[in-house]
């Protein structure tokens, strides 16, 4: 797990070009269903040792952790989960322990939450890595669903919620701490965040409904980078304020300086909150909403195309996205 | 890759009671889409040195067979296939080379040919073998998709080709014979058959379009294991005649005897052709178009619930279905 820049986006970019395909490039493919109803649909490949490692989770948060990365895909659409499928391979001596059972449970226990139904998947062998391939369909009204596209110069930035929580549990991970039910809460927050993320279906349903968000995507590469994929896809840039990125409170112990935090909340990965754009006048009829809510304003749209400025300690300087990608 | 029984299947039917789960257990799950047609959708995954080797075929075969074996499943649905999505784990190693590259010309090649559009997907790194998950989604007459589920006793069973080829492709592969655009006819048709075998979309078309068959799989198991999948599902039973089994026209070289062609035609996998069964009365007129498309009789259905006959030189015996399988 490291931080590196590009050739995944780029490759995927290629494809795309390549063979002008129109549905790839957002958090889901957007596909007609009825005359009411879109089909917004995704998948996740997650790899042992290099999404997950054994000894650092537990089967039941690795089942939750599987779909809930693809749910909070669907979260990002504006969409509401409805069906999934799910591929696992298993090597020999993990489909002898009761790893596969547990990984189940973990996955249905998250999936009844929202009432998805497994309608598929596949199991198979492999030589020796578990590998999963997350499949998750969800229904939004006809035309609506939010893109990553439509962002415009002067809407404001808002994330649902606290930001570099999963990186400070991957920190506690790597240091050999390991998750313990009878251990101190901050570490356990930290940790679950990391292990067992939830995915915003509820605030990415509130936001469409309402129409109240231009543009969405979910929090997994990182705050810089994800908001870069916002910046790129709706042809715009982003003033960010360091002073009102809202930090996870229990980041004290593992980023001792405000710079530490900060570098944990722009580019850590996987917090899986969403992150939106709206439009001012939209936003302050709303207000009230969105505090009870927990959403936190973090900067606003420029017309400076994809350039991210951060604004701190009344310097600005551009922001370089490090995204958590694998390649 | 070795012939074994069960396991995988008693695991999918623990998950399928344990949460009543009502769409598992068909090539493809049915799923509304509108008031005149339903979704089907399958996923496989394929692991490699379990269900492909980098030496033993090119990459573009291995790009051609991970859409080929889905689009196998929705063509044994009688649906036409409409969309895909890929999901690719690639070690680093293979990244730098031109593997994957020719791995989507492989896959786009056979998909251009239905019209297949790509709609999503996912690239990530493995630690050290390339993992492929095809998810594949096709459109069918709303209540009308076949399912493994309708044979009656008295129907007839029917393949949609020759039998055996792809076992023995595989024989070859095992004995060290790779595909060479300049070998003999005989030795390029066993080996294409295993390495880029096509799927019979086109016959699983006619036969939904004219209500024809009453059940349907594709043979990626292999004919017995697949028969009694069709068996179990439809709560009846089947007598086959070995002297009425179609053999793959290359077989010889690799089986010297009728026993040992027979064996590699009815336990031998991934011939992909569709076995279905149709009522009597529906064949006759049918006949002249069966034999035009090269459909082949090699039993018919019994009340004999979950038995196999296999009926050779005047006797019978119960056949045991040994499924190609990876646990």
């Amino acid at each position: 797990m490291k931080f590196v820049e590009k050739t995944e986006f780029d490759f995927i970019e290629t494809i795309r070009r390549r063979y002008s395909l129109t549905k790839i490039g957002d958090d889901c493919a957007v596909l007609p269903k009825n005359s009411k109803t879109d089909l917004v649909i995704t998948t996740d490949l997650l790899v042992e040792d290099v999404d997950f490692k054994i000894e650092w989770s537990k089967p039941e948060f690795i089942g939750h952790k599987s779909l809930a990365v693809s749910l909070s895909d669907v979260a990002a659409m504006g969409a509401k989960p409805v069906w999934a499928m799910l591929s696992i391979g298993i090597p020999p001596e993990i489909w002898k322990t009761d790893f596969v059972e547990k990984f189940y449970k973990g996955w249905f226990s998250l999936a009844n939450q929202f009432n998805v139904e497994l309608v598929g998947g596949d199991v198979s062998k492999t030589p020796d890595k578990i590998v999963i391939d997350s499949i998750v369909a969800g229904e939004v009204k006809r035309g609506k669903a939010v893109l990553r596209s439509g962002a415009k110069a002067g809407d404001l930035i808002f994330v649902t919620g606290k930001l570099g929580g999963a990186a400070g549990g991957l920190n506690l991970l790597e240091s050999g701490i390991r998750y313990d039910s009878k251990d101190k809460a901050w570490r356990k927050n930290l940790l679950l965040k990391q292990l067992q993320p939830f995915p915003k279906i509820s605030d990415g349903e509130f936001l469409r409904e309402n129409n109240l968000a231009t543009s969405m995507i979910d929090l997994s590469d990182g705050f810089s980078g994800d908001l870069a994929h916002i910046c790129r896809a709706s042809q715009v840039g982003a003033k960010i304020y360091a002073d009102k990125i809202p930090f996870h409170k229990n980041l004290y112990p593992v980023a001792n300086s405000g710079a530490e935090k900060l570098d944990l909340a722009l580019h850590g990965g996987e917090d899986f909150e969403l992150l939106f754009t709206v439009n001012p006048k939209k936003y302050f009829p709303a207000e009230n909403e969105f505090k009870n809510r927990r959403f936190f304003q973090a900067g606003e749209i420029t017309a400076n195309v994809e350039i991210i400025e951060l604004i701190s300690g009344g310097k600005s300087k551009i922001l370089q996205p490090k995204s958590f990608r694998h390649f």
